[in-house]
């Protein structure tokens, strides 16, 4: 890798730049973004080595590309770069769905490049944005590539090396299983935060509410603080799924609701042991991040 | 106050004596507990001086009695204590829902002493036992006091000197707001994680669902890791005021999943835009812990 372009300078692409700096990575970094002031800010604070407003420009002559934009941009900018990419250029992704990123790579390539390999990178903080942006966001923290059958082995090893070096854990899963995993555990709590929020607020005593609320409160909405438009994006890309998790929860949160209701304390009870110890469990295997 | 007895030696039994040796209480505090080996390990640690296991025992010559156990085991313990008080005792306690509590006391005291003021300290961790006690966890914390009618201004006064020696900010308000406030900001929250934790646990591949859990996860999820008898107990305890948020919540939830199922993408924005406003706003008032 010589040569590195990240379309999108946000808080990803930001740490993507500053963790492969801190690995070692001498070659040219080149940011793209239709923001200009990202653009200056990720200048000023050093994080890319090079500025483009252009995906043709920013792509010319990079064997690595990037592409760390929310997933309802992400066709928009493969059809900008496809007529501009190196022949051997590694195209990858970031997205926090993977079958519409592929579908969108599909409808700009009549054959898919088999230098393309969509990932993502399970990390990240409420906070948007290149001037959040840290080295170590993905140290000890999985990324997920999902190679498709056109997808050349050259390619996969590049991508797992480029993630490899930023202190990631890389794993090798099916796009759909991907989508269902993270509809789970990342996109229904977000649903549901959002929400939680939005209710609380649009009630007359919001204020009140919100003075009294503490640190479990601030722990459990902090994801509601996350951006709306890429959360937007997201809850389209992976409607099906997210749909299937959603529906499965509120039957649940139903029926928890009529034991409450009928004064069943052993059903409130077990789930939430069940809770409990799945939690638990869970600490466990969740390494903290250094 | 020269003699505080704790009853109930928990999380927030040992903060409270903990936090009152820190501001220079210099009297005898008694602990309380049928668990002989919270009183041990509460011993062992210099946070009470001396242990009981027979409440009567505890609560003589106290002029400060704290009952801190589980809300559901608050008119038991009230029962217990009520023959062997001093006669000028203050009793308080630190339950999260006050309108069981208070019918809790009714039920026990066929007309309340003047010393009773219901009390609730909004601050906690997901770790229980006295074990996990610090001195510092009120501090910047509210706490909500909310005398009856037959509450006495020397009580009250001794209940908010107690609290605010421990660092917290003290508030007073009526019973019903309180309990309402309470639905919304914490019961609602972890019934949520409770529920959530558990939809998740009972899927086929659960083990692979949390293994590709992120710090979203692990931070929406934490108070999953509450006390389930607790948390049981509060729900019967505040089972109208949280029924009342919790179908308010079900409705906007399934309102959002019709939304996404229409492809209704203005709808899902304005909801992720307004609960993110409000839950940036709220991070402007909530002070971080020390």
């Amino acid at each position: 890798m010589d040569k590195l372009c990240i379309i999108g300078v946000g808080l990803i692409g930001g740490c993507l730049a500053l963790a492969q700096r801190q690995a070692g990575f001498r070659g040219e970094i080149v940011g793209c973004d239709r923001d200009g002031s990202a653009l200056e800010e990720a200048l000023a604070l050093g994080i890319i080595d090079r500025a483009e407003v252009e995906p043709a420009r920013a792509v010319a002559g990079a064997d690595t590309v990037v592409v760390a934009v929310p997933v309802g941009a992400m066709e928009a900018v493969f059809a900008a770069i496809a007529p501009h990419l190196d022949p051997g250029a590694v195209i990858t992704d970031v997205g926090s769905t993977k079958a519409s990123v592929v579908t969108a790579a599909r409808s700009v390539w009549s054959s898919l490049p088999p230098g393309f390999v969509p990932a993502h990178p399970i990390a990240g903080t409420e906070k948007s944005g290149v001037g959040a942006a840290f080295p170590t966001l993905f140290r000890g923290r999985k990324v997920i590539l999902t190679p498709l059958p056109e997808t050349s082995p050259a390619a996969l090893e590049r991508v797992r090396t480029l993630w490899r070096d930023t202190g990631a854990e890389v794993v090798v899963m099916p796009v759909a299983h991907h989508d269902e995993v993270l509809a789970a555990t990342s996109h229904l709590p977000h649903l549901l935060a959002f929400t939680l929020v939005d209710t609380l607020a649009r009630m007359d005593d919001s204020w009140e509410i919100f003075r009294y609320a503490a640190g479990g409160f601030r722990d459990f909405t902090r994801i509601a603080s996350s951006d709306p438009v890429m959360w937007h994006d997201i809850c389209f890309a992976n409607r099906e799924a997210i749909l299937g998790v959603l529906t499965r929860l509120e039957e649940d949160l139903d029926t928890l609701r009529a034991a409450i209701d009928r004064g069943d304390g052993e059903y409130v009870k077990a789930v939430f042991q069940r809770a409990k110890r799945a939690r638990d469990h869970f600490s466990t295997i969740f390494i903290e991040q250094p």
